[in-house]
């Protein structure tokens, strides 16, 4: 009897994606392990970006990053080929999108560099572990997402404001759910804003600038957080020549849990 | 009445350090507050060298890097040039070192980037303040430091082992003295051997490769932390071409408070 996809492991689930089997969102895949957001750059561009992360951590949080040219990483995943092992791709030329692939092997040049980013995934299941309802996961939507008037710090060519994720949180819950992220600065850690979306430049809450809306209860408190959104936002803001990143959803699975991306 | 050396504030002190008024070492001046580490390196190694700090968190815990050709901080310090407010500074050619100045406005290039990198200053004083003696402070000598077998991850050009520091702590206080460092991860953080020191390559505690030896009593267990020696030591093997640092014990005393260098 086959098994079904959930209990694939990560590697299992990568040679699946590699051999072009798996093409769709990875959402709700090897649950429990960590799945990271990809920009992958040519290296001129590659110090500045790691500069610009360096300063501005929480809506950049950097997993890993690769070698130029490198396909390979050492930390969150052994047996990985970059350029096969997310299920979907995006290709942008000058800052617009090109096009969607699920290998950018033929893309393949000897300086780029790809960044790991952590991602939201990793704080809701620990926020759902701790007892808290995560609307859009209820809601089976995408996490509803907002440009904001926080500015980032500047490094070289990148500067922008932030973008922030937003998720409903019942009052009582709300520093549970503080300190539930607060321990994982890696994928963002705590919020950066509680109950007042007019001071961060937000004027209305169900009309997310990314993904959807969700719906907002009596007694509940919108808490908003940095998100990964804000590297690619920034990115493509410069126009650059040639950049991947992977497609919205599509995730990388890697072979560390999200439980030891809190503090050590 | 004129005012004791204690009394200054980090920003007065910034000035008569600038003015050549003040060039010895900076240890117990501004209680309180942050004192760093200095790496200049010319643009063509900084890339290699900012990855190889992401990749090594622990021993080389980056606290700021400046633009390229700038003399300014933006968080650290607010009224700062870099090219003079580190009481004496040391030149390296190719590996060398050349010669100790108080300035170094005369080298300054268009092309320097400013590495401010966290120092254990910072958390011996919470150490202090958690009950525990500072065996380094009490003797009034530098901490013992020892190269080990522990490699870092490499990154371009830079690769090499760890130097660790090592601090005897009663064995009744070694878990209160984990605790206390590991919340501060941006200088060093929680120790990388307890009790062993055969285990990471070091013979004789008494025979440091840098610093000076300290009484280690009875029923006190040698604890080793990473050591912000490491970035200078990995640098200095590949022999670059021009690198300037701050002389030993010449910090630079910024306007951040150690306790704010804590998890947020």
């Amino acid at each position: 009897m086959l098994k079904s996809l959930e209990e694939y492991s990560p590697v299992e689930l990568r040679h699946l994606i590699r051999e072009g089997k798996y093409t769709k969102p990875t959402s709700g895949l090897a649950a429990g392990y960590t799945q990271a957001n990809l920009v992958i750059l040519p290296k001129d561009l590659a110090y500045d970006f790691l500069l610009f992360t360096q300063r501005n951590p929480a809506p950049c949080p950097v997993l890993e990053v690769s070698d130029a040219g490198s396909r390979k990483l050492k930390e969150f995943a052994k047996d990985i080929d970059l350029a096969n092992d997310f299920p979907k791709y995006r290709i942008y030329r000058k800052g617009r999108l090109d096009e969607e692939v699920t290998s950018v092997e033929s893309f393949w040049r000897d300086d780029l560099v790809s960044f790991l980013i952590g991602c939201s995934f990793s704080f809701e299941s620990e926020l759902i572990a701790a007892g808290i309802e995560v609307r859009n996961i209820t809601q089976k939507v995408n996490v509803p997402m907002f440009n904001t008037n926080i500015p980032l710090k500047k490094a070289g060519k990148f500067h922008g404001n932030m973008v922030v994720s937003m998720r409903p949180i019942p009052e009582k819950q709300v520093i549970k759910a503080v300190k539930v992220t607060a321990a994982m600065p890696k994928v963002h850690g705590a919020p950066i804003q509680i109950g007042s979306p007019q001071h961060i430049g937000i004027a209305d809450l169900q009309r997310p600038d990314y993904g959807d809306a969700v719906e907002i209860k009596q007694g509940e408190v919108p808490v908003f957080w940095p998100c990964g959104v804000t590297p690619q936002n920034v990115i493509m803001q410069i126009k650059p020549e040639f950049v991947i990143t992977h497609a919205p959803g599509h995730m990388l699975i890697t072979d560390v849990k999200n439980t030891s991306l809190k503090y050590e």
